[in-house]
């Protein structure tokens, strides 16, 4: 099964768009998850068996693996392992939002698809398709490239106008009609701006599915998001939600909260489509 | 010492603008070093004993290490460590190529300067300042913006036309004269491009250092790029070369073929400054 396969397999199966994205923070953690060994994994644990039912992706951002060193690389590790084995239809994407020349790529890609074995990833466009390549060649695997992201000033580089066009706009028809040769290519567009997603949808068309950060703490619309970003089959949208997720209690009825959060945020999203 | 007092103080101690970019690929390591617990280390090692005496800079690239997974993160904080212990006075650049919204960058900064302890980092422009400021607000390290890339590809963004200027020269502008704030943002320019070296340097002055990958492996010639790029001072750049040197041998005396390629490639970018 490829990753649009996966993909839409698990979007039906959980009736979800939704996709938890787990950034744990260790300030953030419950006290009780604070003395573990593996604190990273036993929080991502707990939450990922609260919410497992109501999303279609996980997404892991490896910065807050990373800020702890090796012990938080295993911690990833684990994290990858576990919804694997545990939840074997939901997708990983690997938030990583990586890009190098191509000699370089060619080991996060190693990273990503064999370490951790993930389904998806996401990469920066601005070094190019020559230097994205050893990530397109995975043709099974969810190609995630940045296109107009959710942050306050996305639009500094990313709104420039080149001939009559924005960049991300740009971006946006290059990523699905040339590096998209394996059908492997999907783009991230903040869900943070609705007028965006309508203007990338109405490029791309039906088949490349956003990754749609925003909703939640950055505060993106629900229902103006899910209106201007879905294909003409309610779908091609993957929403991520971290935070309001996460830490919707700070207390050790952390995971019921979440389950509730999540569950709330995946019924706001279909009520759109 | 500020970033900038750090490297000229090295660039002065050792005559030299060049960098070793340590990029340890398993599979082309010396057969005696691939037996070892920790290869990529004790690789690292002899590299860095062989060449700190004609190096300004060691630019490790986090991809190698991360594809290891968490034994590979434990040898580039080991191979960072050693660095720092034994020849205190180089400046090492972590080549992590990163950018993320702020609340993600917040963490990969805590990675690089407080786990690693390096001096330097490498990020993408594309997602704007606002993202960034994590990173730029670390006074004292250096922020290297990728801004024109070594890849034969790398115009396909990078060279579009934004009102009669190239995106590369937006970023070169902006970075210099908007991010620039705490004196700490410098650009990543590719030696392999001495056109685009010259204009970049035409744009932002003699204070912004260029990290130059590109000669070596990559085929840059080393004269052009030096008298294109070099500031007033005959300074202002630091030229990376990984695989040149780390693998200048294959065999038992790969350390002796490393410090000669370096030497030899040091003496000749001095040739031109």
């Amino acid at each position: 099964m490829n990753f649009a396969e996966k993909l839409a397999h698990a979007i039906k199966k959980n009736n979800s768009l939704l996709c938890v994205g787990l950034d744990p923070d260790f300030d953030k953690l419950p006290e009780s998850i604070k003395q573990s060994a593996e604190p990273l994994f036993e929080f991502n644990r707990a939450i990922i068996d609260a919410t497992a039912e109501s999303v279609c992706s996980f997404k892991p951002n490896s910065a807050f693996y990373e800020a702890g060193g090796e012990k938080g690389i295993a911690q990833l590790q684990k994290t990858c392992d576990y919804i694997r084995e545990t939840y074997p239809d939901i997708v990983i994407i690997l938030d990583f939002k990586r890009g190098d020349i191509g000699n370089t790529n060619a080991y996060y890609a190693e990273f990503a698809f064999n370490e951790l074995k993930v389904d998806g990833i996401t990469i920066h466009p601005y070094m190019g398709r020559d230097a994205n390549e050893p990530y397109l060649d995975y043709k099974d695997k969810g190609i995630f490239v940045l296109c107009r992201t959710s942050n306050p000033g996305a639009g500094e580089f990313q709104d420039l106008e080149v001939g009559g066009k924005k960049l991300y706009e740009v971006v946006a028809k290059r990523v699905s009609a040339e590096w998209n040769q394996n059908g492997n290519c999907h783009l991230v567009v903040g869900a943070t701006y609705p007028k965006e997603l309508a203007e990338i949808r109405a490029i791309v068309g039906d088949e490349i599915t956003f990754l749609a950060p925003g909703i939640g703490a950055q505060g993106g619309d629900v229902e103006q998001a899910v209106q201007a970003g879905k294909n003409s089959k309610g779908e091609g949208l993957v929403f991520n939600t971290s935070r309001a997720v996460l830490y919707a209690s700070s207390g050790s009825d952390f995971a019921e909260a979440a389950r509730k959060k999540a569950n709330e945020l995946n019924n706001e999203i279909n009520k759109y489509r």
